[in-house]
């Protein structure tokens, strides 16, 4: 349920706890995730584009291509589904070019700022997204 | 712990339910808060500064001041603790002068478009930064 | 039926004479008014969410709020009723930072640049617009 | 007294109503007024200018030249007579590019967002900037 | 069925050689077309005008008065019916102000810059369109 | 051999004034001049397109059309002989849309800011220009 | 003959309708074409790379590329053969940031906002340039 | 004589200070001043509108309102005496959104980034301006 | 009377013969001229403070500090006197930083892309100017 | 102590006043300083420069440099000691371009719009920064 | 040692004759180095995230990617080591979009327009930085 | 050989090492070298046009002028002959006015943040760009 990159400021033991974090979390709540990481703007696409008829939600944080990427952006309002964008960050702290994100224009919601926080925080949101389509 | 401004969008009812939910959300997480909620910018900005030495943490929803308020950013780099920034709506997908926040320049972090829900896990955010602090 | 604010330009007698003509011109249109003046953004947004069921229509002279309260515009689009703009000059013929309003954004009609007789105008068309709701 | 000209939205029938409306208006404010209608930028340009000596004030909509024409601003500078300028919409609601009006730069005062009262208003406050000026 | 505008880079000769182009075109396709030029901008809207009710759809080149009339853009968003803009060069590829165009705004499509063959391949696209209309 | 545009800024025996000035420098130069004025955007374009093969060069004041026509920009571009604009007042110390002109880009030479004087200086020119591509 | 990459609003059957209406139509000309879908930016870039010396021009939808990559349009540059470019939508109607086009300063032509008929127009217009230039 | 507000960046003590250098200083020139603080705008309009009739001249820091409040700088302009606007830090070296001042645009003259001293060196400053005038 | 500066696109002989130039046309026109070149700003800023009291008028084209010197602007205005600002080409067909032009801000008049012409043209209009004066 | 240049507004009789009022103020203050005027950029380059080692601080009117002179600023920023800028008018108050200043990036504190007292006020202000230093 | 990417301009033999030169000059040099070219941005990213601890620098020419790719500039910021940006054309006389570079962000020096010599001297610049940080 | 203007950030021991490390460097290149500084823009100027005729080729450093002097440019452009920009810090990585340089308008190419090693890059690439010239 998860299409994530993660960006090079971390290594990969690092990598490694969020992902053990997540699936902590979601095993709380009662989820089935699917924890990837990539460098590589197709494939990150082509992760969205699966995820229809897949998941019930994405979250994403699309590092560097947050800024850039409209193909993203269209993939991410194709799909159709809940869409939770997540940075460790608070962008509006950094570099002028860091303010705009197109990723935002397909979000449901935005957490950011917070730390490696900020994914299990996503997958509370996530949940509570998912219980009231079902509802 | 809670300096909030409810924006006019919701009835007296929708208030009490969000202060409701974030009173239980505190219990819980064994916080006690302050909910408060105010049209005047500069009672807000005076709630800001009074939690100097009152309160390990802000939890803010400043309405419309977000956009115009350097003021209210001034008071809250003062204050000089942990400050979350909350929009019930994802304010990216609104008008252009929506997506500018003077407070996102104070802010530890920001949740936004994810419904009250922002409130709960605002104050779910700010426990883990109290606890990290206390480490 | 009336939330206004008068800038400082005019004195107290200038105030009262507008007051009485608009006074004048409701009772003629079978109108309801209610003259209000003040200097605070916040008691200002507190009388227009009180429209709220009270009141059939708004007619506002923001004064310099008009060109930076987001909080204030708001406030008027979710109040849900007619809303007429008024300024004593013509704001186009000032300085560019005057030529933007926030407070556009909400309104049904503007009407500029007549001096007092914009009250009156606005009267008769809120009086209009009354009608045609009715009807 | 009435260079106009009507945005194609509108039916012959409704042009009518409208001259129809504007007749009876003037009537009543004992004003004598010449209604007219063109596409041509040109023609428009050249009962402004004949205006002058002819007429006391002019009402104008002038529809799409509005937001592009130098020119017109140019002839309405150059009367030195009351103008009035007015909107069947308001164009602050609408895309970025109608919100600037060079006609605004030379106009007295501005009535917009009232549908087609706008008309009767403008020949109301007409007849009381006249009146002023006969003072 | 055509309301057409050359710019002036071509002399008489081929312009009367797109006319037959279209003709040609058009006959096979089993449109009936009216092709025509003009310099004046206030003419070319009434045309516009002129289609309601009387054409299927509008082919349309309007060389430089593409980037200055907004008063074209209302005509043409009033017909109500499918516009094809054409080209003859790509605009993109010349200066900055001719890369943007209010005619786009209103336009079903765009083709550019395959020389006088725009033309022919925007009425066989209307046809595709009338054709989906009928169905 | 002169496209000229007087401003409503000048009454008709000014505009006779000014033919007459330009004649006398004409005769004197050896030049035939046709002197016209018109207030149509089109006309304007029409009597520019007829210079070809018919003029040696044309000095043009576009009044307002200066900043907003890329039509007669257009029109000028394709008539490829020497150009002269000029303007009585100097747009630099006007307002700032004043400032940009589309005429610029076509002109040969710009005169402006002296008066009526700018005309015949223009003929001057113009007279210089013919001969140098006479030589 | 055909370098394309379909946006992932349409389904799998989606794209193997267009690809049959493009066989069907190129073989009507005469071309032989080779149709391809890809996510990845790079893979998009070798494709125009290959295509030199094997194809006799390209018709691209860039999708979300379009707006954003400069690698792209150094490619479609450096290729030097006719390049048309198609979106099923006009972009001229989308949000701002679409307006925007890197491959349009690289394209001879495009063809856009007629739903998938772009793609044959395309192919009609593309055997009419190789035409041209074998003449 | 002084509507100042203090920014929050300051304790209770220090204010204090800033008030006793004041009046030591009002004393030597000879000045009766009033020292004020608020953090509301509205109050701070409305002790602008008292000067009138009541103080020579006013020195002001409005804090965060310098940048924002089109209603403070109205209120300074009509009272129509000497304006002398500082600040404790220089604005030109701080983020970009604070070197914007629409106090400046009705200040007699600006003192800043002398820390605690502006306050003196405008009540010096203040105490020439007033003798000019009476002489 | 001619503060001038030549760029360095022309030659030593180049510049005599403009010098020759203007000796022969000032003495037809009865004037006394003092040409003068130099790269200096300080040098140029100095002779226009000299023209005061000395000089009827400047003819000015200071080349690369046109676009740049706020210094030479601020000692334009100072002396009171006609100015005319001459360019050897139309700026406004060269590179967008040139259209820009600080001297234009004091000049009386602008004569540019006439080649050498400029200066010859210039002198004629002071003669007129001072002509005018002394009536 | 003191390097400073006169704008071309003032006659020499005034530079000596400002000159006279300068030297008692800093006998009053117990400073020696060093009064310059200069037209040159290189030269108050050069001046800025000697002050490394040989004075302790810098008041600075850099008149028309002021907005355009970086290689100023970058001096400025090299000497590493308090610069105070001193501007006879409120810059705020002029043309747009007057309100940018490069020599504010380096200055401790600016002091604007108060005449001639200016520079006394700026001496001041000086003495307190070097006593503090001292300190 | 070396992350490049060739841009599609140059032929397999040039691409080839460029590595010679790197080759030769880096024996020269003492250096080892790794060439490398891709057209797919993930990759690249991945290679410069494998200099950690493999290279003592980057020598790198980003073609298009050079002007859009935050991703890319995130991955030089964190590798922590010498990067030199090359270019083989003067990017700032090409078209605007092509003058800014978030490559520049994260490099220690640019060298740019000298051709296939820009890749020697980095190489020769490269093995100064390295021996400095021996040093 | 060159013609450069070393920043007041560095005494004048290390303009002496600089020198010193040109010397050597053009000796090894068998290159003849003249090596200047000054503060002035006119003198910078008068030393870049002496160049013609008496020069192959400038190694510049314009420091502060970089960003502001077109006059330097002209200068450049018409020199006609390499070019090669060099500064000591990488201008991409300070603040943003640094960013944007008129010099490199007139650059053959840019080599910029390796400190004073910049110069013997510079001069090692103009031995080439001569050689290149001489075969």
């Amino acid at each position: 349920m998860l299409g994530t990159r993660q960006p090079e400021l971390y290594g990969h033991a690092t990598l490694d706890d969020i992902e053990a974090m997540c699936a902590e979390a979601a095993e709380q709540l009662g989820l089935a995730i699917d924890f990837r990481q990539t460098n590589a703007e197709g494939e990150l696409i082509t992760w969205v584009q699966e995820c229809r008829g897949r998941a019930a939600g994405i979250v994403i944080n699309a590092g560097g291509y947050t800024m850039t990427s409209v193909a993203l952006l269209d993939a991410l309002l194709a799909v159709d589904m809940p869409v939770i964008e997540v940075h460790l960050t608070n962008m509006h702290r950094r570099e002028g070019f860091r303010r705009h994100s197109y990723v935002s224009r397909a979000a449901t919601g935005v957490i950011s700022g917070l730390g490696p926080a900020v994914y299990t925080l996503a997958l509370r949101a996530m949940a509570g997204l998912i219980a009231e389509d079902d509802a």
